[in-house]
């Protein structure tokens, strides 16, 4: 169990986590650090946050464990910031959803810091935003990636995944650039495909899409996710998004060619190696 | 009320429709004829089958209105059978995604018959496949598509746009053409995107795709959908399909471009674009 949990810029997903926390008794007492005066003021009243802090630092100072949950850009200048207040051992986590920038980050601003930094990413979400809609069931036999640099101690580590586990999430420990290589095939290219789908069909007339069934609405449900986060992961992946992309390009392409060269042969077997690895996917 | 009804070559949609007009009372009498003997044996011991025919102009000779439902592919010759055997002012109509070039073969077919055919297209459908699977309420709330050739007479449009609504789908009578370039956006471009993410992503490690979350579960669930049954709508809607995919391609590079040239303010309108989109879909 961890003694003093804190939580600093609680959305949606760092609400979750001290909702979770406390639901399941993993933390002792829960301190919570958020931006905005007037969120501070109504965390105050929620059950699973017994102290609000008034500023980043005051939130560190006696935390055993901290889970860093602004928006991936805002990491690292919140890393800054404690760095210089953790005690002796404490062990730093966050919830962004690319690694690699922000664990270069962490390994310089942590160096001459008594803490330590392990990088999580808990593949969970909803379509709301804010931590007025956390939910403490969200990490629930949900893959969360953990990433530790090569320095980092193996017992900060086992802290960190047990961390997510007894929050019932599935732990994957993995390098930083590969699982930013990973996530963008499995989460940012099927994001961008659902995007074009809706400029596509945004430039079309709007009865068009009403008409469509449950195929469209599935395939472009995360087209509605927001945009600022977004901006934020190509920002932060662009590289590895990029690779992905062009691979998906040139298989599309493909595809359009053997279409418009009449290769039904070709085509038929697109169609299914699509649906063998579809049916291969765990419900 | 139709006195007899015809349904020829049920799959999951043509015995779902035979469920649905059976339960609803649409029809005093429904005919069933499927190619396959043993199918004939199962469907005579089904409450919504009143009596199995043994060949497709048994099926019809007496009957007022007729649903052919075999695969797009196979519309044609199944109408060519059924044309000399039509009673005066038997109703034609079928179950098939593309509408054109069946319309167009309809056209020359039904020249010299004492019947009428309308096209229909009924946006529905389930990841099972074949009559066991069939559902009544398959059609409920679904957008049925109705596409009459200009000289179609009202009344029997009238009949078959009735058709429909009596088993609860809402129905739009449009052009074949204008049918066949709205479906290719709105669900053979999505199919195809799903497609494709599915044979990129079954390239990678088979690991990767376990991790995801349900974003990319969504946005491929199609992709599982019967390669046979999509071959012949790319046959059959081969060029629309090329058009859309060249629209998509296009936007799709533009996403690219901006993104290696971290043109963020392009990326934020593209990604607020497919937001605005997606939120105006009805639920």
């Amino acid at each position: 169990m961890i003694n003093r949990l804190a939580i600093l810029a609680p959305g949606l997903l760092g609400a979750s986590v001290a909702r979770a926390a406390h639901d399941r008794g993993v933390a002792r007492h829960i301190t919570i650090w958020a931006r905005r005066p007037e969120v501070r003021v109504a965390l105050a009243d929620q059950p699973w946050c017994q102290t609000v802090a008034e500023t980043p630092r005051d939130a560190v100072a006696e935390a055993d464990f901290i889970v860093l949950a602004p928006p991936v850009a805002r990491i690292g200048e919140l890393l800054e910031q404690i760095a210089p207040a953790l005690r002796e051992g404490a062990i730093v986590t966050d919830v962004g959803s690319v690694k690699s920038d922000i664990c270069r980050v962490a390994r310089q601003t942590m160096e001459a810091s008594a803490g330590v930094f392990v990088g999580s990413h808990p593949m969970a979400g909803s379509a709301q935003t804010g931590w007025q809609h956390a939910e403490p069931g969200l990490f629930v036999n949900r893959t969360c990636f953990v990433t530790p640099e090569a320095s980092a101690s193996p017992s900060a580590v086992e802290t960190v995944v047990r961390f997510w586990r007894d929050l019932d999430s599935e732990v994957v420990t993995i390098d930083a650039n590969k699982h930013d290589e990973i996530v963008a095939h499995i989460s940012h290219l099927p994001q961008i495909v659902a995007t074009n789908l809706g400029t596509l069909l945004g430039q079309s007339p709007a009865e068009w899409s009403q008409l469509s069934g449950n195929g469209l609405k599935d395939t472009t449900r995360i087209a509605a996710s927001d945009a600022t986060m977004w901006i934020e992961i190509l920002q932060q992946n662009r590289d590895e998004i990029l690779r992905a992309l062009n691979a998906f390009e040139d298989d599309l392409h493909h595809f359009k060619s053997s279409l418009a060269n009449r290769d039904w042969t070709d085509l038929r077997t697109r169609l299914e190696r699509g649906k063998t690895w579809r049916d291969s996917l765990r419900p």
